[in-house]
């Protein structure tokens, strides 16, 4: 009996003969063709490829969606929709609490700052790259990267900024360079969002989690001159969702993966950066956890950014636990060791390859002594402000904008202008209570950091405390009004160098140092880590030859996998949840009680319907929003997140327990039309168009 | 010049042309007297050496403090008393802002939960205890030990446990066993204590920082039978303080340190315990500064635990840099394996030490496992509320009180009962709100660290969610009334067990689960470490012989060194700070904001007169509020701190840069005559009597 419970188990839990895991972030470009025909029986055809490229498409602010109809209908995670429904709140208005509807499409609401990207070519640019920068090392490497890539941009935008985006790509960490041209849209409409007691189900306890109860979609709808775009090439909503041990395809913007980084890296990252973004996060997390309990109106204007903290400490929690297994790092010093040897081992590849370790150990020591600072003055730690954000914006734009294109820092070249100025327009509410309580955390944590005989932080708060200086920034920023923001942005470096304004003072007094570190982490951290890390990936392809995938970039990337739970503790997990489970869950207490659409519509709603699954697709982090496809090119699932084992896949991808998490088409049919009841919407789907 | 100048700067720093630092917490009955005798010319004798043991006490809540006065006038440190200021202050009085000054001898007020205790006799027990735990392993010798250190206390307290303390120490990992037994003080009586403002000047961000700016002082009055305490045996007073170079002793009681652990077990303790609590308590941290901000009653109820949790977080962020400096823990690799090497070399080693490193990654392995539901469930983290603490204590007492002294856990053996029920008893003001918010975190992160799917979370919380069930626990416990805890105490088991108390019946109903990972933890975590522990450490004894103290264990210790300063990213850091230096560093903006009293006094103060000086001697927390003695045994300094490399002292003594921060005594003569005009307690300082 024993053989055949185990069978049992093993076949509820969708787990199938394959012991391999499906492992793979690939390009659209170089598609593993072969290994799924021999795994799946399935070969993706040319026009197959073709058409979930231009299906699928990338959130700028860090999400995936794909186009589910013809006239520009894109689905993506609820998650992915914060920030808009954030900005459109107020004025008594919940969209994250209450969800969203248009009902028409003249109520379709336009985000204030988001763009979707549609992938439309990939060229190779490698050697291109190589001619501009051989020869070159440091300081003069970052800046002819910077420059060829720049030229190849500006001419792939050919002037039409609004209407392309380009990004030179860095993959395999410096073995191939490609170009990559989207299509941009920046009019971008809300449709329809759930309430976020569905979207977020379980909230942060459940999140990383499964079994799992949510409906993480939400609706947009891409504009062109006013009207809705048209995308004839689209994803067909499966109404029925797929089936346990069924082949699926994930197309998405992995954001980025650390597979290929040394051990030496890993552990400097862990102890300059990891450590101690994980106490500075979840101190602030306290901050706002506090300061949420207030009020309604405190609770909106923290839920944002509470969200991504809560999701970030998961995700940090879960790499540490990977980097902190002695296991994991053996494995890595071991690998690092072989690969040492192997170039030892040879004059040619010693003189070919160096000892990129001990350029390596160099920049992590450097790193350990500018990572605070940098954090605190550069990357603006030390200044948790939505108006100081916007006056460092405005004061390097200034700057930036009068070089020449390829002399400007990345974030200001033409490419992203487009971006930055929607951002400095942005109407979203501002809610001046909040900014003051992470400004004055903020700056106490600059003075705590740096140390309160620091020359900066003198500089910065005077004879003020944080409280003081917090309060005095922002009672004399005019920042807040966006129509004085366009004025500043419209009025370039003389506005900026004429403003009284505090907070575009202190921007730009303490711009001058911010570029200097900037500039100092770059030459003698950025540049020979990735210098090195391009040696160590070059000496391991030529020691092992092609056939991987590159390290995630947030580009474009393809994944193969199937539905299949795991084992956990020795104990199956299903490969699937229905709606029974959902309303087993409900307690009635954040975060788990549903809105009252649902507990309305319980007994109009068939229990069986499956609602969330798995799959051993390779996902991480910036695939939420992705669609999950099926081998006839329809949309079977919305991605939405990883299981906690998952995490560990910034690091090394185990197919044995790593899975991506979706919500089930079939859920969200019935749901659209049960609980929402949104003939509009469900037509559009059913029909493929308006 | 350069010579010069480098001379000159050497000794403006104080820097004395010995290499090597002072290294070492000593038993008072095993000193390094020659070493101290070659190196300073200076052999403590026995009426020295008597003098300084009866003259030092430890406050048992984790301090260390010294008589000053043949009436019980003890000096400790003002953050040693916070807990006692807190709790009385309230109805309108502020005694952490605005300070307390008895003008009479009446009006010393009693502190609710302070003991103080005055070693009075060390015995060595080695034999006893070696013979009584011969041949045991695992819980069973967790059971040896407890059952022998429970009957020699118990002789040792001979039925007073109101005058005698005793407890078992086990020093150098098991290698001496030593009975300390302690004249206990539990009436204590404030003296004076100066505002925080001046007592914390500088605040978190000067914490464990130099240059200093602290009068960190608080005087109290031991009390026997309601009148002041006979001391014949105390530190004069010092009215000038010491000079740079000159040979100084501390006597007080270093909590712990980790010198002799292994590698294996410190990276264990830093990825199961030292990570997460880094976490968590910063959490914490965010928590309570948002609440703080709401006003000064939410001020006053969270500084006593925002102080504890900022000091914390330095000490682990200190412990972290130790830790993952990759020399260190290079260091400790080669020490371990020399070893290892050196036992396994010889058949009779082997047979004799065995291979404890194996012990302990088995162990550590179940640590990893454990380690979360021990601090939730049992350590108690999962529920951070005031009331909880009490319902605990009176749900474990009552059912300890029932076992035979030797079976109790150690908190509820006879020699712990007077203090548990001072604490039961103790009228400290309760902050409803504040305990609420503590609690509702607290819950919501026991639920987030053992998932929502953990049978002990739904336990807890039923279908409630972490704010509600806090609420609920709140609004129905009568605990915070001092008389209803005192009748559950006296009311036994038979009263827990017939208590309808929401926080009892939690308290209760969680107790089995909470004493089995107890359980669970000590079996498979603590006893087989301490068991390697002890072997390793026996080992390297064999190998090294004597000579050497033992790791500190919260048991008085004495360390010599001398004044001086050390050198910070190579320029040197000079040994004392003045009153001129404290006026300058003053901005009006706290933590640095002087107190109104300061202000008032400047023109009458010497702005020459010293204010805080550093020492080499050896420290570790539970060091505060310890004399500084000179070669006369008077006080000329009070230890309040170590600066910032002091933190890695846990692990390593490193002298080139550790180092002990103290209040001047000549500070305190003129602040005690300028500042506050208190002419009773000068006379008896002056007079060493009142």
């Amino acid at each position: 009996m024993k053989y055949l419970t185990g069978g049992m188990l093993a076949l509820l839990a969708g787990i199938s003969g394959t012991a391999m895991g499906d492992e793979g972030m690939w390009t659209l470009d170089h598609l593993p063709v072969q290994q799924i025909q021999q795994r799946y029986g399935f070969t993706p055809s040319a026009q197959w490829i073709d058409l979930v490229q231009h299906a699928s498409v990338r959130l700028a602010e860090g999400c995936s969606g794909s186009f589910v109809s013809a006239n520009g209908l894109v689905m993506t995670n609820h998650h992915c929709a914060n920030g808009c429904l954030s900005q459109l709140s107020g004025k008594g208005r919940n969209y994250m609490d209450d969800g969203f509807v248009a009902d028409r499409r003249e109520d379709e609401a336009k985000c204030p700052t988001m763009e979707i990207n549609q992938l439309d070519a990939i060229t190779d640019v490698t050697a291109r790259v190589n001619a501009a920068t051989a020869g070159t090392h440091g300081a003069a490497r970052m800046a002819a990267i910077r420059a060829i890539d720049s030229r190849i941009e500006q001419e792939c935008i050919a002037g039409h900024a609004s209407q392309w985006r380009c990004d030179v790509v860095s993959l395999y960490h410096g073995g191939r360079y490609a170009l990559y041209r989207y299509r941009r849209y920046q009019d971008v409409r809300l449709v329809f969002a759930p309430e976020q007691g569905i979207a977020f189900f379980g909230g942060d306890p459940d999140n990383f989690n499964f079994p799992r109860y949510d409906m993480d979609v939400t609706f947009f709808r891409a504009y062109v001159d006013g009207k809705p775009a048209s995308t004839p090439k689209f994803l067909k909503f499966s109404p029925q969702g797929p089936k346990a041990g069924q082949l699926t395809f994930v197309v998405g913007n992995p954001g980025s993966t650390q597979r290929e980084t040394p051990w030496t890296a890993l552990q400097a990252m862990r102890d300059n950066q990891l450590i101690p973004a994980w106490g500075r996060l979840s101190e602030m997390r306290g901050v706002l956890w506090d300061y949420s309990r207030r009020g309604s109106q405190q609770a909106t204007a923290a839920d944002d950014t509470l969200f991504g903290l809560d999701n970030s400490l998961k995700v940090y929690g879960g790499w540490l636990e990977t980097l902190n297994d002695p296991a994991f790092a053996h494995r890595k010093q071991v690998q690092d060791q072989d690969l040492r040897e192997w170039i030892a081992a040879d004059a040619g590849r010693r003189q070919r390859f160096g000892d990129p370790w001990a350029t390596l150990q160099q920049a992590e020591d450097r790193s350990h002594e500018l990572a605070t600072p940098y954090s605190v003055i550069e990357a603006g730690s030390g200044f948790a402000s939505s108006l100081f954000k916007q006056a460092r914006t405005l004061v390097r734009a200034a700057a930036e904008r009068q070089k020449p294109d390829a002399e400007r820092l990345p974030a200001y070249r033409d490419a992203n202008l487009p971006a930055l100025q929607q951002a400095v327009a942005s109407t979203a509410a501002y809610d001046r209570d909040y900014d003051e309580t992470t400004l004055a955390w903020s700056l106490e944590k600059m003075r705590q950091r740096l140390g309160s005989d620091a020359p900066f932080v003198h500089e910065v708060l005077g004879r003020q405390s944080p409280e003081q200086k917090a309060q005095a920034l922002l009672t004399g920023s005019r920042l807040s009004d966006p129509a004085y923001r366009e004025k500043l942005w419209q009025g370039g470096a003389a506005a900026i160098a004429a403003s009284t304004d505090p907070m575009i003072v202190l921007a730009r007094q303490i711009d001058p140092q911010a570029r200097a570190l900037r500039k100092q982490y770059e030459d003698e951290v950025v540049a020979p880590v990735t210098q090195a890390s391009e040696a160590i990936a070059q000496a391991r392809f030529a020691r092992d030859g092609a056939n991987s995938y590159p390290d995630a970039t947030f580009s474009p990337r393809l994944s193969f996998g199937k539905v299949v739970g795991w084992n956990e503790a020795g104990k199956p997990v299903a490969p699937f949840t229905d709606i029974a489970g959902l309303y087993r869950r409900a307690t009635g207490a954040a975060p788990y009680q549903l809105p009252d659409s649902w507990l309305k519509a319980r007994a109009a709603l068939d229990p069986a319907t499956p609602m969330d699954f798995v799959t051993d697709n390779d996902i991480i982090g910036g695939n939420s929003g992705s669609p999950v496809i099926d081998q006839n090119g329809h949309a079977v699932g919305l991605i939405f997140d990883g299981n906690i084992h998952s995490l560990g896949g910034n690091f090394q991808y185990d197919g044995r327990q790593n899975r991506a998490v979706a919500v089930d088409t079939a859920l969200l049919e019935q749901a659209i039309d049960k609980v929402y009841h949104l003939p509009r919407l469900a037509r559009e789907l059913d029909n493929g168009k308006l």
